[in-house]
């Protein structure tokens, strides 16, 4: 949703000055993508201090896929929320979420976070229960793909078996997300297709068949997790809370 | 705890038979082996069919890792339960995880349900929770590596978030394990040290890096399941339930 909305901008843009000819049009386009740039990463910042209010004082977060400077314009979503409790002197540990079948988390996420030398530990998906049984998170930062008008939250596929052990553990579970992720015309999570991608995503790993040919596999690419097990929706424009449709509504600039 | 009762049990032929000369004792210890497996496919046996007096009257099962004929004898406990719905005309579909970081689901589980024709698919263990949701599961069978007397299932790593995500669904979780993996003297789960494994078997998949050097990866190779998200346990002589104190015990042969 975020991506469509930049694109449509800069489209939007681009008819705008075509009119006054193709170079004309060319270098508004860059300088609406420019301006886009910097408005996100000035927005990540402020969504990032929102999010540290929330946080407990000693941070101990697990995140999934990336929601940083290589999925945003410079600053990450839930990353940014990383970033602003290690400039707070705030930040313990960030576990990351392997996030197979893509690996979002232990290629990017903690490349992403070693560049700045924040303390990362990578895990694979199946133990992130394992430490929240033994007190090792004491919060998770995701990001989001869409958000419906409900706070129904679409990101991708792990993040809701995050949220449900989050909830049965007490731990809180934040998403940080720009504003422009919420689709307000969404109604709720049923309304949100999971997008399946190609099964040998699974099948094969790093070009390596681990599952015998001719053995089924599925491969959703996104889940949703419900409102009820979202904590807060972090945006820049402040924190939106049960519950979410009005509070959303009450964020959207007029 | 089983493979220690079987050690245990052919070195107790072999010291018996010792007196008789290298050659009986060697004998002996293989027909004791022999014996063992033979009780333990007729145990598997029983067990299974313990196991799908519990299930729903069509079978959408998950399981993780391999609980099969690769890690038992010959028929399986999880994998056992399996084979006997399927024999039942009752199996419509096993989902197997893939079980992160070695793969036991993709390549052992996938790989021995599909030598019998059996319908299995396999998904990445960050997708069961979007599958419990869409109800493509109605019940999740493991195995177990240790059971403590309270009823806490030690098994591989990704097995307590599955329970915990099946009491969130209202889906019920059963454990299948021959009473020997029972450890009676062992009170409860506190008592089970997880093992830390090799970082690298997070790090490297298939022999490809994908964490960047330097960044740490936590492996624990088990986690514990609480008694209280176990539906049963499923041993060869009867099914465990609430309270399993007293439930495990009154099993136990005297």
């Amino acid at each position: 949703v975020n991506l469509a909305w930049a694109v449509e901008r800069v489209l939007r843009t681009i008819r705008a000055r075509l009119p006054e000819g193709v170079q004309a049009a060319r270098e508004a386009a860059l300088a609406e993508a420019h301006a886009i740039t910097a408005e996100d990463v000035a927005a990540c910042k402020r969504m990032a201090q929102h999010g540290l209010a929330l946080l407990p004082p000693r941070v101990r977060l697990l995140t999934h896929c990336n929601a940083g400077a290589i999925a945003t314009a410079g600053y990450g979503t839930a990353l940014g929320v990383v970033r602003a409790a290690a400039a707070a002197g705030r930040l313990e540990q960030v576990y990351a979420d392997e996030t197979r079948p893509r690996q979002q988390g232990a290629r990017l996420t903690a490349w992403e976070l070693q560049q700045e030398g924040l303390p990362v530990t990578v895990i694979a998906d199946t133990a992130a229960g394992s430490l929240m049984a033994h007190g090792a998170v004491n919060c998770v930062v995701v990001g989001a793909d869409r958000i419906a008008a409900n706070g129904d939250v679409a990101n991708k596929i792990g993040t809701y078996p995050l949220a449900i052990m989050a909830a049965y553990h007490r731990i809180p579970f934040f998403v940080a997300a720009p504003l422009s992720t919420v689709d307000f015309d969404c109604a709720d999570g049923t309304q949100i297709p999971v997008e399946q991608r190609d099964p040998d995503e699974v099948a094969l790993i790093e070009g390596v068949r681990v599952v015998c040919e001719g053995v089924a596999c599925e491969n959703p690419a996104f889940d949703v997790t419900p409102a009820a097990l979202v904590q807060a929706i972090i945006t820049e424009l402040g924190v939106a809370r049960h519950p979410f449709k009005p509070s959303l509504a009450a964020l959207r600039p007029h």
